[in-house]
């Protein structure tokens, strides 16, 4: 199987591509690798981007390592994106996917996503207005294939999360938006399914145990999985070091088979505190890949 | 004494600047309040910005709220900043500032800032290196204060960080940035001292319990003061709704005065797990008002 990391881990601290390249392949052993946007921002000034990406595919290719793909990380995951209740966000939210979209074919990766994005409370409270936003989002996305496409990409990823206020947040919510999307994008749009999302109790209750239904119920339009360690109480992305975590490696690698997705990159999505050494960081990557690795036949 | 909040508790659930503006005056019962760039990324392009500058100063009057100040979110302390160790995330940095000027000058608040940077791993290591990155930090406010004196704004504030990378991180530390920056800057650097950040005990030890010696030290260059609850072993940003929380509000009440710091505006600064429900928070966020406003008088 594929095993890899999200650059979640290296966040203000293994940000010069050679050092994070350095520290995936050779502290933690790992050819594999999907880019963060939280280690480049994607409104960063085009020249400015270029110049970094050109140094990342660099360093990348001198550590024989993978980039798979870009991801949306805290940073861009802080606004409502393109759900935006105010026109002025929405199209700058559009701007910033262009922008990433841009990136993401300078560093030669396959594909670029996250959570797409987030209804205000005011809005998701009132149905009509919700549906319109939908709607918005879906022209949106169709428009953001296009550009995808131009720059290269195979696919753009979209990330199920645990809140009613993004879409999508159930099994048969992204079932909807695939028929919906059918034939109207020029890239497929795949999902990242994200195995602590799946298992938040306080949304999906007694479902929350049941993540080979997501697996089998998504199916053939499942780009990739990311995983993190968490008690199912809060969308944790600890890594898999806590005694309290309900993740087990064996079960995941077992499902993945049952599912059909063996083939599929599976990328950690750890989060750390900032306010943690790089010590403590390095401790708790070396111990969750040590995990990780043997239930992966790695 | 002054009590508001930070934005931080609205970010992605009452971000139309109405309804914002409706929380904290209404359900929430305050007067004052803390702009967070969370809400609108100072990268959203001119246009864009100026028009939702203009539906803000808007709310607020019409709720009779004061803004006092801009502030450096979740999203943007994600990155390294000012100390970015590649030239390009310097330059994009400086950019964002200068965008995060323009964007408090109109909305008329008084100041903008918090967390300045963060070094690398690797250049954290290397001495020289990390010197360098110092001189280049204090260059960089220069020109920012011009820049802030230029939008109209009275202060530049920087936030000390219970993180050996930022700048600074002790007391000693930011008494010597004002020494260095003395003289240098056409506005003041202002510090937002952080309750929380100054009792995170895995850093400071023993010294994480006298947090009146913070505001003895730093003193008149205090600009204003955030405040969170936390058990001092992580950065917490709680609300004060927490049984092992340690920071007492009649303590930081009766600190201030000692100090001779009551004058200074005091902001919540909670931040909350995306995936809670918007009842959630604002439960949290009422609970979190009935504990503080007694202690400050109101």
């Amino acid at each position: 199987m594929r095993l890899g990391t999200n650059l979640s881990f290296s966040v203000k601290r293994w940000v010069e591509p050679e050092s994070w390249a350095r520290v995936i392949r050779h502290d933690l052993g790992l050819d594999l690798a999907q880019f963060s946007f939280d280690i480049v921002d994607p409104w960063w000034p085009a020249e400015l981007r270029s110049s970094v990406a050109k140094r990342i595919r660099k360093a990348v290719d001198a550590e024989g390592l993978e980039l798979h793909s870009a991801f949306v990380g805290l940073a861009h995951y802080t606004y409502n994106q393109l759900l935006h209740p105010l026109e002025e966000g929405r199209k700058a939210s559009m701007q910033w996917y262009r922008n990433a979209i841009d990136f993401a074919g300078e560093l030669e990766v396959e594909s670029m996503g996250g959570p797409a994005g987030a209804l205000s409370a005011d809005e998701a409270g009132d149905p009509k207005v919700a549906a319109d936003r939908y709607a918005m989002l879906l022209d949106s996305l169709c428009e953001l294939a296009a550009h995808a496409k131009r720059r290269g990409l195979k696919a753009l990823l979209i990330e199920p999360t645990p809140l009613e206020r993004e879409f999508p947040w159930t099994i048969e919510g992204a079932q909807q938006m695939q028929r919906d999307l059918a034939g109207r994008t020029d890239v497929p749009i795949q999902w990242c399914f994200d195995w602590g999302h799946a298992i938040y109790e306080p949304l999906y209750g007694a479902a929350a145990a049941d993540t080979l239904s997501w697996l089998k119920g998504l199916g053939p339009h499942i780009g990739q999985v990311q995983l993190q360690q968490s008690d199912g109480e809060l969308d944790r992305h600890w890594g898999f070091t806590h005694d309290d975590g309900i993740v087990d490696p064996a079960r995941v690698v077992a499902e993945m088979h049952e599912a059909g997705l063996e083939d599929l990159p599976v990328f950690l999505e750890a989060f750390f505190p900032f306010e943690w050494t790089n010590e403590q960081v390095m401790d708790d990557m070396r111990r969750t890949f040590a995990v990780l690795k043997p239930a992966f036949g790695l």
